[in-house]
Formats: C-alpha cells, structure tokens, sequence
C-alpha cells in the first residue's frame, strides 16, 4: 500500500471549543498505524491555580507519551516511556501561565518563576543573563530578561497529524510569534513528532524572519533531566573536541565534567561549554545515564544547526530542583553582546529561515544504554579532548 | 410611530455564559430596522495564542461591520464595509490579551506588542513616550510607559441596544476603568454606533474622574489605516492652520505632508502636529484616500474636544507594518511633562466628565471621496495653512 | 452521636468543569448543622473585565457569607453577617485578576492596582514598601514590592469541607506557592472555616519552607473595614502595651489614635504601630465600632504567631476609598532589609511550617459591642499604655 498521510484534525478547531479533555486515537480516527494500536494526541486544558488556562496536548506513540504545552511557546512538560518518567521536579510544581510570569521580575530573571520543563527554548531575540543591549539596534531590543520570550509566548494554530508509511508517525505543530512593530518578527514553526511504537520523539523548528530586515536569533534547547537517569554517579557522555568552564566555579568540577553527585544541600550550579564531534552526517549527541547504566537519555543534533552545546550541573538538594540541563544551542548561554561580539549571534534575512533538528531517545535497558555509549566512544577515538581548566575565549567572554 | 428605544440584551448578562459565538440579528430580536434588515450584533470568544480569552463584538450595520475589542479597552479591531477591509497588517497578527502585555517592557515600550487594531485610545492619565514624569502628584503617578493604560485594560458591562428611530441605530458600550488607590480613578464609558445601512460609525466617550479630588486626563485615538486606501500616491487632505515636524526626521518631508509613498524598506516614521480648521459647528475632518481616488476614509470629529491632530506616517515594508495613523488628541503626543508645562493635559474636577465625539466614514466611490475632499477645501479656503519647516513650539516641547 | 468528618466535595475537582455557579449545600449534600440548616458552599467564575477568569467561593454558615478569592491568594473579599456589609468601597470596584496586576509597576507600587479586599496578605517573602533589598541572598529575591506576591498568586487544590461535631463548622481550604528555582519556595496553606449559624469566622494559615535551606518570612494581614463600622467617632480598641506613630504625619494625630473621622477629603494616611497585650491564653484582639456603638468587629490572633498590630487610618473620602486596615503581622510594613536588622524578618527552616490563626467576629448589637470593649479593657485595667509621641526606635526604623 502507498504511504498515505493525512490530516486527522486540526486541534486548534476541534477541541479548542470544549474546556475537557479530547482524545484522538486509532479507533476515534479510522487510522491504524503498524508501529503501534495504541497511539493517540489528545488535549486538555488546566485549571489549576497558576496553571490555570495552560494547554496540554499529549503526543503517545504507545509506549511513549510526550506532554506538549503550546501555551509555554510549544515547551515538552514532561514524557513518560514505559513507566520512566523524563523530566525533573521543580520547585514550581506545576506548568505556569505565562501570564504569571513577569520576566522583568526578580531583577530580569523572573523567568525561572515559570521554568519546569523538560523542555523549552531560550530565546528567540535573545537569551542569556540579562542586561542591557548596548549593541541592539533599539530601546525597543535592548532590555534583555533572562532566557528570552519564547518559552512565555502561546502558540496558534495547533494541529495534530499522522502519516502512516512505515511504522507510523504521529506529529503535533504549532506557531509561535515573537514579534513587535519596530522590532523583532519572529516566527517559530515547531514540529513535535515520534514514530508509532518507538523510544524517541523528534523537534524540528523552523524559525522564520517575517520582517523586510535581517534580524538576530539566539536558540538554546534547555533540556532538562532529574531521575531516575540523573543520581549520584550518573554519567555525561559527550563526544568531546574542546569543553570549557563557564566560570571559576565551573572550573572547580573541571575534573568531574563527566560524573554527577547526588544531591547536594548547598550545591552551587556549574556550566560547561563544549565545541562537540559530529559523524559524518553532521549529527551530534550527548547520553545522560543513570549509575548502573541501565537508564539512559540521549540527545541528537546536527552540529550545523546547534553548534554550541552547554552543560548545565545543577545537583543541589531534591526539594531545590535536583537536575543538570544539556543544551544545545546557536549559541553559548552569554550575555547577548558578549556572543555577538563572539559571533555566535545568528542573523536571518528577510524572509529567511533558520531549521534545526532535536532527537531525544530513552534508553530503558543496559544494552540500549551501551549502544550509544559506544557510538560516543567511537566518535571520539580519532580525537584527543581539549580540556581547558580555567574559563577561556572565545567560548567564555 | 413614534420612536422607540428597546434595549435589545445585555451581552455581558446574556452572551458571556456560553464560549462559542452568540449573535443577535433582526430575525432572533424581533426589530426591524428601516436602513437594513440585514444588522446584527455578535459576540465571541478568541482562543489562539495571544489572543486566547480575548472578546469580539461585531457591530454590523447591513453593509458596514465593525469589530470592537472590550478585552482591549473598546478598541476597534477592524472593519469592514462592502468588502473593502479597513484596518491594517501589524506584525502582531492577531488581537492581543493584556495579561500578555507587559507595558514596562521594552524600557517602557511594551505597548508596541499589543498594537494591531485600527483604533485604539492612547491615556488615560497619560499618553506618548515612556519616561519619569517628575511633575506627577506621586510615585504612583510618575511611571509614565508608552501611549498608557487603556488601550490594555479591560471593559465590563458591555451591552447592545437598538433605537429604531429613523433608519435604525445598533450601538454597543462598555465600561473601562482606569483606576488605583492613591492615584487616577477614571471612569471610560465607550459607545460605538452606526447608523443601519450606512456608511460610518460613531464612537462618543465619556470619561468621568470618579476620584474626589482632581483628575490629569490625556486623550488621543490612534487610528490606524493601510491598504486600500494607503498606497503610493495615496493622500491626506487636511483643513490646516498651522503644521509642524515633530522632530527632525519629519522636517525631511515637510513639502510632501500630503503624500504617501509605496512601502519604502528602512523608511523611518514620521509624525506631523497639526492645527486643524472647522466648520461652524465646530467639527472637524480629515481625508485619507488612495492614488486613484475612488476609496477614502474621513475622520471627523469636535475641534473643542480634540484640538491636537497628529498625523503618523509609517510607510515602511508590509511585513513591517505599512501604515498611517490619523490620530485626535486633547493633546500631541510629547512626553507628558512637556505637554503638561504647554498646557495640554486636561484637568478634570471629582465627578466631572470628559465626552468626545469621533465619526468615520468609508467612501466607496469617486463622488463620495470628492465629496469630502470638496468640503475640506471649503474650510481651507479662507485660510492660508502656516506650515513649519523645523519643530516649533507650541508644537514641540 | 460521635462526631464524623465528612469532605463534603472537593472544589477542585467537581466545581472546575463548570463556568457556571455550583452550590453545595445541607440538600445537596445530605450533611444537616445544628447550628444552622442554611449553610452552604459554593463557586462560582467572574467574567467582568479584569475581574475575567477570578474565582469566588462563598462560605455561609446561615447568617454569614464570607466571600473567598483562591485566584487572589485565598484572600478574603468581602463578608456579609445578617445583611451588614464586610469589606469597603476601594477605587478597584471589582476583584482583579492577577494577570491585571503588575507589581513592578508604579515605581514598585503596582500591588494597589489589584488592592480592594477585606482581607488579603502581605508577604510571603516579603512585604512592606518597595526597593532594593541589598541584604537579600541574590538578585533573585532582592526586587522588593509593594507587601509582596502572595495576594496576586491563585490557589490550587482548593476544597471544602463540613464537620458536624458541635454546632457544626463549614472550611473552605487552599494552597498557594510562592516559589522559584534558586529563590524562596514557601507554600500556603489557607482553611477558612465557620461554625455554623454564628458570627464569626477563622482563618488558619501555614507556611511550609519547601526548600532545603533556611526561609525568610514576612507576613501580615491587611484588615480593611469601611462602612459601616467605620464613619465619624467610629472607635477602634486595643489593649496596648506600647504605640508609635509611623511617621511625622502619624504623629500628627497620636493623641486621636481611637477616634476615626468622617470622610476628609485631602486625608493623607496615618498607621500607627502597636505591641499589644494578650490574655492568659496569648489571645490578643482589637475592636473597632461605629458611632452608636452597635455595629462592630473584632479581630482576635495568637500575639505569639502575629506579635506586630498596625493601625492604618486612611479616612480620606468615599470615593477615593474611606478605610482603615487592623492588620496583624509577624512584623511591621516598614522595608524589609529594615525590619530584618530589627529581628522581626521570621526564619523558617527546610520543612519547617509557621501557623496562624486568625479570627474575625461581627457584632450586631450594642452587646454584643460591649462585651467585647469590656474584655479588652479588662486586659488594659493591669497595664498602662506607653503611648510615644514620635516615631521611635524599635517599632521604626
């Protein structure tokens, strides 16, 4: 049979009208997919305190369901594979409304009252500490807040798809605005899809400049992970040509990049910047695993795309937010003029649009788990890892 | 017969129960009206993105529509008369929700990444730049953000009525309050009507100081207008007294006020004060047509009330915003403290009222464009327009 | 018959599917109270401008109704006790939104833009006046407003209960977090309960530190009582140990501390700081009473948990909101980095929860009145009262 894709329904028509829960899956669409019977995307809104007004759209592919919240600028919540929950616990409990979040707050960083997510993205226009941009090309740009807009803008136009050749693939997508008049005009197409029966779920993004001007991007994916792969003794695995500590405090850990410790009262958070190796394809990866190696998540990227890689290690106490954050992105997470200053500021034409690519795979097995891990080794066997001690240009200011 | 007024429902009593759409036309209310049996008032609920939870009240007249924003302040989104659209593309696509507004952002210009509608009201207690206004009452008072408050706040008891009197007349009205403890405490009252089967709407405003003790008002409607009727070669006709460049940048076109460039890439934007001419019952009126001169837009309105005409020119590309504001004021918009030592922020005493009256006409065809530019020149032709080739006080602080 | 708890529904999860009004009361519920066959419970949405998305719950235990906002921090908006309004007549006619209310705003000040409760809290991390708090841990927690975040944060998990032992007593319970990564992380939790048939309510707060390491804390809760308690030689009781006026213009009326004026247009506030005596059991209270001395309230806390009373006259006229606050506190309002190096900023270890425990009685009657006034002179008849003349060291900074 030909490979046939079709529209099951727009979400932003059909279930936007009801304030319950709407749930599409192989029987409710006539779609049978070979890779799973058990695939669905349904919608649902909450209700609760801050969460109040916030959308849900879950992606499951049978075994995998990954929580998409297109009100947090199309965020991943959180994802579950085969009982494994994949995320972390915040000190904010719950998804926030964006309209709770002041990000001038808290002295520009009022975006970390709203961060709880497995995923979400720094930027568009910016991200980084926050500041003010003497290099922007207005007051309208200059009053950088920590991490951007993104992440606190709704999406429209949500809909839901499958495509039923090979195994199946269910996708989600939806737009996210990031625009102003006499500013940025910013447009985030992102895909969320998996295919049917699999350990893996797919971001492709394509961000879009809708002005008649060339414009700057800053796109940094913080994906974060608490257990049951992060613990004390948990490794990072990176195909590593030069790593470098953000900070004096970084480069206390400079002999430990690759290890974790348990959770620790009073531990104070440490970055990592990393120029990574690529295959032949130009894909990159990471494996976060757990002590035993036999719980593992991996992260795929093209080193085109996302060539700065930043690893965040932030083990402090289970009550503050045990996690470490590995994060991809166009740039290292620097005050905005430092990285353009760098080079590290991407700027798009009018018109234009700049495409990347996330794979994220759950390992739920010591093999799974060693599979990549060799992959990582290969690809660093030809290389020697550069190991700076101490903070350093140009990944560092 | 004798007229009637009959109060045809209270939307915000009827209509707010249900989230879908909710009309009232002459079939479901049981009035006919002698200019068109083809009215009606609608209401609905938006949510996508930013504009989730945001309320549309379509006024239709018969041929003319008008859609009126409570969620944001009783703007006007946009309109629509015999197919010709009236309004324009603002890089912000879609209406706006406040929550999502943050107007201390952008050092003060947040306001910019709600703008989108056709009019909207810039005040109450203040309008223009962001800045310290040092000679507020207190800090309450002294944190002045761009064009203020209202257009960001939200209207309660929002209802419909008809009056059958002559052709017919649909009018829809909301409440917004401007108000805080220890500072301004202003009450707009906002009534949007038109005339069954004709070619204009009315909007009359009043604003009452609810406070005890006197009240800073300033009062300018943004009106905001692309194709068709702006486009190269399209043209304002103004009845002028006195013009003047409001800064540098427009004295660059001081010879071409009444001309209109195509969209220009890099074009900067261009403001003009104006003091306009009336007609012996005090109204006055301003033309925008285009190039051919068959589709016009006429605002009218009283000199007493509004004696600040400012005219915004914003020709630059599409996708930025190509655009013209036509734009009333009881003053221009120079940061408030200059305005306040020029003697332009009215003063309103406890329980005193503010009203304004705003027309809009549409003009479908040559002869009625002709029509209105003929009057303008009348006005104009006893007078000799002053124009200032550099800014000039009292223009310009 | 033993007494038996019975949860009589959980608000949150059987009332939020709805956007009309849910009533639960001794029909619905099968649940009879001796003291009153009238109770009830019920919710219910706003949907009036920025009052659009807030939720009221009402507690009535037969003559009285308090109102509760979980949207606005479980804060109270008004009561009713036998057609006697509770509350006042603030400038904010209705219940705001959060998403309305942007604390930074007005230099700081924002918080009164969302003011109109008859009771709402100050704190969690912080209250008093806004600045920059340099003693703070980071910058995270050193952006000081106005009496702080947890009047603008909504509840979840909010639930109602009834208890049949006694007279019978309705609760209405609620959370509310004010946490952050890398900041405080304190939860509230709220019980208003109600015995029913009587007139009086209580209010039961706890205060968790979430977090792994030591909290501070600030909180008080800001009373506030019009009409028709309050009017010309109104009275307010206290039995007081120490009183200091707050400032210069406090002074100004020290020796008219019990009397309250009509409405006095031009009033600039007063707030006089109390260390206040306490019963045997550590009972404290304060009464205010109208005129005639037949309508009146008393407030009733632990002076061990709420050690710090300040009395807020803010008589100025009706329509710019004629109030006076009794607010209780673990501290004084002054600025936070102030009251900290006076001892009064509470420490809070990891886990660790402060209680308290207020109670509001309404009385009726001359009495009723009366026999409060005598218990609190009571407690006076063995102490007089230190009565400062100026602001004085360590009530002010």
């Amino acid at each position: 049979m030909a490979s046939q894709q079709s529209v099951l329904m727009d979400l932003s028509q059909t279930l936007r009208e009801t304030s319950g829960t709407t749930v599409v899956d192989a029987q409710a669409s006539g779609v049978q997919l070979s890779g799973s019977d058990a695939w669905s995307v349904s919608r649902r809104m909450l209700h609760e305190g801050p969460s109040d007004g916030v959308e849900v759209v879950n992606l499951c592919n049978g075994p995998l369901t990954v929580s998409i919240l297109p009100t947090r600028g199309m965020g991943l919540w959180k994802a579950e594979y085969r009982d494994i929950p994949i995320g972390w616990n915040s000190p904010n409990r719950f998804p926030v409304h964006p309209r709770h979040v002041n990000l001038q707050s808290r002295n520009g960083l009022g975006w970390l009252d709203g961060f709880n997510e497995l995923l979400c993205r720094c930027g568009l226009a910016f991200n980084g500490p926050p500041g003010l941009d003497e290099g922007a090309a207005s007051p309208i740009e200059s009053e950088v807040t920590l991490h951007g807009r993104i992440a606190n803008t709704a999406a429209h136009h949500v809909s839901a798809s499958v495509d039923d050749a090979g195994a199946g693939t269910i996708s989600v997508r939806g737009e996210v605005d990031e625009t102003t008049l006499f500013g940025p005009k910013l447009r985030l197409v992102s895909t969320v899809s998996s295919v049917a029966g699999s350990n893996a779920f797919t971001i492709v993004d394509e961000v879009t400049n809708m002005g008649a001007a060339e414009a700057e991007l800053q796109l940094l994916y913080h994906t974060n992970v608490g257990r049951p792969f992060l613990e004390g003794d948990a490794r990072i695995l990176c195909p590593v040509r030069e790593v470098c500590p953000r900070d004096a405090r970084a480069a206390e850990g400079v002999d430990e990049i690759e290890r974790y410790l348990p959770p620790t009262s009073g531990y104070a958070e440490q970055a990592y910047f990393f120029d990574l190796l690529a295959d032949e394809q130009g894909e990159s990866l990471v494996l976060l695993h757990n002590a035993a190696g036999d719980r593992g998540l991996s992260v795929h990227f093209d080193r085109q795309q996302l060539p700065c890689f930043t690893l965040w290690k932030c083990t402090q106490s289970e009550e503050d937010g045990y996690v470490t954050g590995l994060e991809p992105g166009t740039n290292f997470p620097n005050f905005k003029a430092d990285e353009r200053r760098l080079g590290r500021v991407r700027q798009i034409g009018p018109g234009e649009t700049y495409r990347t690519t996330l794979r994220i795979e759950v390992h739920g097995s010591a093999d799974s788990v060693s599979e990549v891990a060799d992959r990582i080794r290969d690809l660093q066997s030809a290389t020697e890892a550069r190991v700076h001690r101490e903070p350093t240009g140009p990944f560092c200011p």
